[in-house]
């Protein structure tokens, strides 16, 4: 989508390729919203490390930034060896997998872009292969976020309230994003209407990334905290919940989402209030079978007992070149700790209908739409 | 309760009167967790102040502040003016009462005193009822607390993991708390438990205040982000509510509190947990007839975009003297706005039971039991 950056407007990616210096271009997303800035990764370590730092971060992100980052890692390798090669390449993908265990995405994109390897006969068809497998999978997945922007713009109309938990939108992909992009969509399509952003503790990704995104494209919105979605519910001030999902699985329709997404449908079916969730194919797992199955992360600490921003008072004491930049404050008790789960899982009960880049499906069909979904036996 | 301050371990309540300096003492609660210290207000416009800007917040305690504040207010009137020294206590409620416009317990406290000055006949002695009455309204805040405690802890079993929200503990009254009392007593009584403290954005009570009271207590707890709450539910790991309230309705069993406890009650239904509300008999409403008609306070934005905290990275940048103190911090895109509600309601139909000092009672039964809870028709 597009930026503007000191009055200039241009449009980017969140994940590019560099072919000329081998790097992996990303959008630095722990900066936002105070500061926008490309970072290129030297080595697919680095590109793992970023994935791992949440420098990038969203399914669909972090599935093209593996795609590239696998592309980064083959041709890296020197020599003519297959045997060597093939090893290479396999610790490439271990390196790039471990940076994210929860995320299927990852796993789906390299899987894409070894399998056109095969086509190769030699290490460097291999590799150009690798990389032209991953350019696809990033063009892909712009071409799937337009598509579901396409169908989820028919729930939008004039006038209403929309809610939408951490940030689905363009930033978690490589371009439109999910949960935004019947919101983009809509825009286009002449349609007014007004997005509540749930603030997203522990990381805050609905006020810093979500909120910086509507703002840029001039969409109506108020960040609110996790705590008042109910409070608005009840007092009829949200019409619809669009949210997106890490990684959903087709065989019961379980939607694991970013922490407090399983609030929000809760809060939605006991008022009424249509609840969908917006994925690309690539995040449907066709495997497990049950939600408590997912790992769950438990992240960091830190991340609960204190807070990421900017010192903005300029008549603050604290005076001196770094102010501009973010800081860690520790909000709660120093003698206190935290417990830190990264998702939950929403069942399908409570999920109104899945807008996928092929439609719109309640969540208990995903499986006897497979076929059309993308699912090979 | 007990507060460690450099390794010494005394008594502290929130709230206490110096006669010699017509002073109300108060814990400055917006230092906490990082900083105990006792601040006096010298008139009853520093006392109002005090409840608006929050240096003391929570029910009971801005209610003891208020009949203390009026108690301040009164002995500051000079003359013999029985006429001018009504007037003069009329405006000092008034400004008390502005302070909070909310709640309702500072009102009940200065009518109490008011009641209680009555029996004066000259300006000295309804000067000197005031405080007493001032100091009785203390006292028997903290009797309601204990009794709370004894009820409340017959609902806590050995190895319990218990959730609340917010600061409903003795930080919030006089001492003991109402939501925390079962904790102490439990306790007290040997059994061992779990809290969850809800970090309660935007202000992050639970985080603070709650989680510095349950240390300073040596209970076993955590701090959560107030989206992971949801999860908790859906995987055991939560067997017990216990909030306070702000105002509950006599005649509904409706329960106003702060946003994101109507969350946390449609949460705990759905999964069939017990969700307890602790009160004393002063926070209810006896006249409101329904809970759209509570006025529901629409806070400053920043509390949303943004966090205090204090700098804890001693190899951070920032070096000063004054880095020790509590920053704010803007986490959110600095081009958006927030909608920051105050309170939520929660329906009878969502609450297990009302914890008061008489006894526990589903809140549909608070209106036949009116007489025993102490309202006179």
């Amino acid at each position: 989508m597009n930026v503007t950056v000191r009055g200039l407007t241009r449009h980017y990616r969140t994940v590019t390729f560099d072919r000329a210096h081998n790097a992996v271009l990303l959008i630095e997303q722990r900066l936002l919203p105070h500061e926008f800035k490309i970072v290129a990764t030297k080595n697919f370590h680095e590109t793992a490390d970023a994935v791992r730092n949440m420098i990038v971060r969203g399914a669909g992100a972090i599935g093209a930034t593996a795609a590239y980052g696998l592309a980064q890692g083959a041709l890296a390798f020197r020599g003519r060896d297959l045997k060597a090669f093939s090893a290479h390449v396999k610790t490439v993908c271990q390196t790039l997998k471990a940076a994210r265990p929860t995320a299927v995405d990852p796993v789906n994109a390299m899987n894409d872009v070894r399998a056109a390897m095969r086509a190769g006969q030699t290490v460097g068809e291999q590799q150009l292969l690798a990389l032209a497998a991953a350019e696809e999978f990033a063009n892909e997945n712009v071409r799937h976020c337009e598509e579901i922007g396409w169908h989820g713009a028919k729930l939008i109309r004039n006038g209403m309230k929309i809610l939408t938990h951490c940030n689905a939108g363009w930033l978690a992909f490589v371009d439109m994003g999910t949960a935004t992009a019947p919101m983009y969509a809509a825009q286009a399509q002449g349609k007014k209407f007004h997005v509540f952003c749930d603030e997203t503790r522990p990381r805050s990704q609905g006020a810093t990334l979500t909120a910086w995104e509507l703002a840029q494209q001039k969409i109506s919105h108020q960040i609110i905290a996790d705590n008042a979605a109910g409070h608005l519910m009840q007092r009829g001030e949200v019409d619809l919940v669009i949210v997106g999902s890490d990684r959903t699985l087709g065989r019961t329709g379980e939607v694991a989402n970013k922490i407090g997404t399983y609030t929000k449908a809760v809060l939605a079916k006991r008022h009424g209030i249509p609840f969908y969730v917006a994925i690309p194919l690539s995040t449907i797992d066709w495997n497990l079978k049950s939600g408590l199955d997912i790992p769950i992360e438990e992240r960091c600490e830190s991340e609960v007992l204190g807070a990421w921003g900017k010192i903005v008072n300029p008549q603050s004491a604290i005076r001196n070149p770094q102010s501009n930049r973010r800081i860690y404050v520790r909000v709660a008790n120093p003698t206190s700790g935290a417990r830190n789960p990264g998702f939950d899982v929403t069942p399908p009960d409570l999920i109104t209908g899945i807008i996928t880049p092929v439609g719109i499906f309640k969540p208990k069909e995903l499986w006897a739409q497979r076929h059309t979904l993308g699912f090979a036996d």
